[in-house]
């Protein structure tokens, strides 16, 4: 899939009725680590409060563009799909995905339109009533006998979840070095011999298992080429010791 | 892939030095809800503490079952596998892979043996001397802008990547031979170094780049128990010849 992180931008992150304020903070905290920027609040307990500065962490770009609202519906406003976040089974009529599958629809729905992503309350989850206006129940594997994800690190898992859907995998990566050529190697491996059947540790007429080993270790390394440097040099010391 | 959650159990959560007691108890919770048991604490700044306690918030199981150690290499004894999480990109990072990659190997390490992942401390994350103890880097895709997850909230993502892949649908491949535990590895780069000082080929009062090197390359060999014998090996023979 091609990279389409622009759509991150329109996805909302409602949190229905929130009790704490250390969690809308830590909310959007994790939103902002994962490049989401837009929270909903649907009539939070306090809010604005101290606590949610203090765990927002630097991230109080998305805490004051927080939209507080008094109820879902406005919440939903205007949104192509809104999916629920539910920790258990409900009798609901929708369609149930894994938060990696439906994670993947919201970020498709979302060239088209909003996605708001809906977590309830702490104590209790989203009520039917509230599942009922999101097209998607999305569930959050988790060991069955204590499911209960902190508020904001279920949307932490959810956050991440769409940037990897939007990003189509990207990661960085190691510095690359040059790799060593063919022949390098097998030169590496020609001096190895000689001095390992030099020491005596390798008997040239019986080489049995341990060349095949030595090579099977480093073609799964995929030398580079200073590394053969680094290893020949070695092996011209020890040539030189054992004079 | 069949389900094998019982490979949550060989996998040990490492905290190096961790500063918030809330950051443990949140850690501890997340874990939980993960189906992973097994906390170990690198020097601790404060524990126990109530904080920890309540951020638990009844994954108390965890709490109570938490190592507290000395030293990164006692949390790691006996490991197969170190994955150690990075924000940013290092010099000399082994093999970087994304947190899902990393969580489908070392989940199939998991039949093997224990494995660890290991996060730094909250400030900084690991040291770069940290992460030379582990085979494998693991980054959780962010914001390149703000990457600063909180510490337990990394913890949440990282366990439920471990419980996805151990609960089926990933494609892997395991190692096909045992491989070789950390401390052993360890022991390997200890004898290396005293051997290649003793040939002069390393004045240890300035290693410079080739112990890292050395490191980077048989970290991405993924190095087996017999391979780390027959150096082992070699090394002694070298170790007598040199006498």
């Amino acid at each position: 899939m091609t990279p389409c992180l622009d759509r991150l931008d329109a996805v909302r992150i409602v949190l229905v009725a929130p009790s704490h304020p250390g969690n809308i903070g830590a909310t959007a905290r994790a939103m902002h680590t994962m490049g989401l920027a837009r929270l909903v609040l649907v009539d939070p307990r306090r809010y604005p409060d101290p606590d949610a500065v203090a765990l927002a962490s630097g991230a109080t770009g998305v805490l004051d563009g927080a939209r507080v609202v008094a109820t879902l519906d406005e919440a939903l406003a205007g949104c192509a799909l809104a999916v629920g976040l539910s920790a258990r089974p409900r009798e609901f009529a929708g369609r149930v995905l894994a938060v990696r599958e439906a994670a993947a629809e919201a970020i498709a729905y979302a060239a088209h339109g909003d996605v708001a992503l809906v977590f309830g309350t702490e104590m209790s989850g989203l009520s039917n009533a509230e599942l009922a206006r999101c097209g998607i129940v999305a569930t959050i594997p988790a060991n069955p006998g204590y499911g209960s994800l902190n508020l904001a690190a279920a949307v932490q898992v959810v956050a991440y979840e769409l940037r990897v859907a939007a990003a189509g995998g990207e990661v960085w990566r190691a510095p690359r070095f040059e790799p060593a050529t063919v022949d390098a190697i097998e030169a590496l491996y020609a001096h190895g011999t000689k001095t390992l059947a030099a020491m005596r540790f390798l008997d040239p007429r019986m080489p049995r298992r341990l060349l095949p080993r030595l090579r099977r270790l480093f073609s799964r390394a995929a030398l580079e080429k200073e590394e053969v440097n680094i290893l020949r040099g070695i092996l011209a010391r020890i040539d030189q010791r054992l004079k």
